[in-house]
């Protein structure tokens, strides 16, 4: 009899296990096992302890867990900008087909790898960039667009790491956004890179569906011909999801201020983002990374400190790559 | 012993139903109550039973049951078109601090109830209308203009059914859209209608959050003053996503193709819609809504036919709303 209830006690226990019914909250294994004990790990999870608990005076109901993570610096590697590689590789491909493109000095330059040039467009705004990313990534259907970015990532590999761009992913962040799904939040990314660009492998990367990828993107046209139906991408860009363009892109894409925003520092790209997280009327939570890893990854830094003295001033979490991550990359 | 066995039988079979591991697929209860039994309802459960059968051909895994729904005249009524009631409620708000639209023959049109001249513009491509929405529905922040929205639903009634707008949803759809969600498709709104207006009742009527909402939209600014970190709807539009540009919307906001798509005949609006997902290299489903019941609703059809003539040549299902719908409103 004794053996018998032993048995029942146990199938109970095993069916609660699978219905998820116990051990979902209580779960002692950590969550963030690539994350250092600290401030900011604290920070994180006392957060999504106090928003989730139907008790306490922080709950916000699941419907309300939106979180934001930008991409380039903050979820992958940004050095170099991985869309950048694959256009100026796509402009080397292009370029014996395109030989009114010999007159333009920023497509000269990237045949020649004229750095310092690319670098004053990119710092006087661009206006050249603008020009080879619309030469390159629009004229075309998405599909067809997202089919060359998928060959590239098959093929090109990180110049420092020697691995595929899919593996420059941050652990860190994966385990993070994961927490965050078990939570019942519901993660987007918010970039200032392409929308289709980064569409065609968020999903492989983070498990995050192209529904939730909020990027920089333009006009498109809808045409059907040959039976078949596409979307093609035109030359005149609607928005540019960075700096205060994030605000709007998050309103456009979700139409709610989020509770939890990730955002790195270089170039003052993710302020705005985390102000108005900030201002969200509910429990909210902000992250900068610092990257002050020269070892294991990058240190580079704002000219103007812009985004760390932003945090400073109003309580946003600093995450240093440094300190607070125990490892950066899978493939270490 | 036999009582024990028995219950602990009892206690197995009690949490496996809590747990969801049976009856989850093979419940009896019919999921759509207020659809009468016919080839239409047939279509849609053979449907969803096919695309979730997972050791079937057709099976279709959660992250790609896209579904999207048109909202005027396929989830609510559409006589009279909402957005435009506010509207019109709006101006005749907003009339006597506006001294300059007394020269303007839209918004005194729209004064005088002049039915003429405001159906004379909307056929002729509508440019006041368009002008008169930009007057009413921009220049403000999305949250001061969803507060504007809700006051309207909490006052405004149906000129003919006499109860809130919030009221005059289609009981079949909602049935539907609720049968969809357990079956792991993800549901989209995607209307001709305003995104910022739909996004303030959504979840209340349909339970669809803001981010499942695709809809017209306008360019935006964020702005930053005295503490508040707002966006501002300014008067430049993006995107009418009508006709051809649903297709579109569904690009710039989920990425990919729905495969389930449900529209209604009037203007043809959502014949690209159906096209779009018809063209999805999954297996797919197309639903048009026939307005064909005075009594209960409303008859009308287009002058052209079009949405009716693409359905049958194309094996889109057609929704008798007479035939097909056991209940139409919940008031009823």
């Amino acid at each position: 009899m004794k053996k018998l209830k032993f048995k029942i006690s146990l199938i109970i226990i095993i069916l609660l296990f699978n219905s998820g019914l116990i051990f979902a909250q209580y779960d002692s294994t950590d969550p963030l096992p690539s994350w250092n004990d600290g401030k900011t790990k604290s920070a994180i999870i006392d957060f999504v302890i106090s928003v989730t608990d139907q008790s306490g005076p922080l709950y916000v109901k699941p419907a309300d867990r939106i979180a934001t993570f930008d991409n380039d610096g903050t979820l992958w590697c940004e050095q170099p900008t991985i869309q950048l590689v694959y256009t100026f590789m796509r402009v080397k491909e292009m370029y014996p087909s395109h030989p009114e493109w010999k007159n333009e000095k920023i497509f000269t330059a990237i045949m020649d790898d004229d750095k310092a040039y690319i670098e004053e467009d990119y710092a006087s705004g661009g206006k050249g960039l603008m020009q080879v990313l619309e030469a390159t990534n629009t004229g075309m259907t998405v599909e067809a667009f997202q089919q060359e970015v998928l060959n590239f990532f098959k093929t090109a590999e990180h110049p420092k790491y020697k691995v595929p761009f899919t593996k420059v992913y941050y652990v860190p962040m994966l385990e993070l956004i994961n927490y965050l799904k078990a939570n019942e939040f519901e993660v987007f990314i918010c970039s200032g890179g392409g929308l289709d660009f980064m569409r065609a492998v968020s999903d492989e990367i983070y498990g995050i569906p192209t529904q939730n990828v909020i990027g920089s993107f333009g006009k498109a046209e809808y045409k059907i011909a040959d039976g078949s139906s596409e979307i093609i991408k035109l030359p005149e860009l609607i928005l540019i999801n960075d700096k205060t363009g994030k605000p709007v892109g998050i309103d456009y894409f979700i139409g709610r201020k989020p509770i939890f925003s990730v955002g790195n520092e270089r170039t003052g790209g993710d302020i705005a983002m985390s102000t108005y997280c900030q201002s969200n009327k509910l429990p909210s939570i902000q992250l900068m990374v610092n990257h002050d890893d020269a070892v294991r990854e990058y240190e580079y830094s704002e000219k103007d400190n812009a985004s760390l003295n932003a945090a400073a001033k109003n309580g946003w979490n600093v995450v240093s790559m440094k300190n607070d991550w125990k490892k950066i990359f899978e493939f270490e």
